[in-house]
């Protein structure tokens, strides 16, 4: 069944070893920021900085293995569908993001969104990793230099993952509309997830 | 006056805003990874993953200001006499690292080392960061693969940072060696350091 993940905000599953993720992105230009726990342990996370160091890669490819900050597996990627842009590289926004760039008031974003997520299953956040951000274009030029770029995915590309443990997935669907992350009209949008 | 992070092991020291930390490559080959805190919350951390967002590069240079993850300014890089070649991709060393690589019994590993640190100075680990592993060469070619490299410093080559906080900073000189990412005779040396 295709689940929702509202434009804004964010959304958690559990998923038993095996158990495959689709993650889509519906509207075609909207960033979702994921992160994967042990869903016994949720103080052992999906790691990038773990994850790059194994795969030998910043941007995860079809057959790499996610690992968490114990070195063990607990996502593989089974299929994209997209370009294959994704980031490993950049913090997930939070309230301090937004006051920085002018926001005023409540600015929706995807750390509360992941800590609001959880406990909507009754969890509780123990640590606050580095997102995987699906379908973000975060290019790196010359080794050195990195630059937000507007996603270069279609409506209804997806990436999907092999669970290698029993674990809780958690998504935000990116409420960045100050900068062109998602976009270049900033107009954020629902994405949505399928596990099978 | 200069302090000593012995080889295999960590160190850590309390700093003032405004003081002035040097690191210094005293035999040339040595990773150090390198950690920096809130003195009054250790839950605040010099992050990798909001570094690179806010200056724009995966390797932070000369004026560069590295921010915690509240995105407040920790330390900023004065001085580089380096290639300026670091490292802000890899996770530091661990124990599951090294069973993994095939050690046998226990090896001295960066991140337990941080923890020991911090606990020779009476704290107690909120959150194990991402390091900032100076004079560590992970190049990043045609902006996805990463690989371990021996480092291009010298003896005697130091980065120095300002403290833009009163800040509790950490080193492990870095025991990693199965692979030559501290030099192709995989020798681990002292490394030292200055707070002034």
């Amino acid at each position: 069944m295709k689940q929702l993940i509202p434009a804004r905000k964010g959304a958690a599953h559990r998923m038993s070893k095996g158990q495959v993720l689709r993650v889509i992105n519906t509207h075609g230009s909207q960033v979702v920021d994921f992160w994967a726990f042990n869903a016994a342990d949720l103080g052992e996370c999906m790691s990038m900085e773990h994850s790059r160091a194994s795969i030998g890669k910043i941007i995860p490819k079809v057959g790499d293995t996610l690992i968490t900050n114990k070195r063990r597996a607990i996502l593989t990627v089974i299929e994209d569908t997209s370009p294959g842009i994704h980031d490993t590289l950049i913090a997930s926004c939070d309230v301090y993001r937004y006051q920085q760039l002018g926001a005023k008031g409540h600015h929706d974003n995807c750390t509360d969104n992941l800590g609001n997520a959880l406990q909507a299953l009754g969890l509780k956040r123990v640590v606050h990793p580095c997102p995987f951000n699906l379908f973000m274009n975060i290019p790196v030029k010359n080794g050195l230099g990195v630059s937000f770029k507007e996603p270069v995915t279609k409506p209804g590309d997806s990436i999907s993952f092999r669970a290698e443990m029993d674990a809780v997935v958690a998504f935000s669907a990116c409420p960045q509309d100050m900068l062109p992350i998602n976009g270049k009209d900033c107009v954020i949008h629902d994405a949505h997830y399928i596990i099978s």
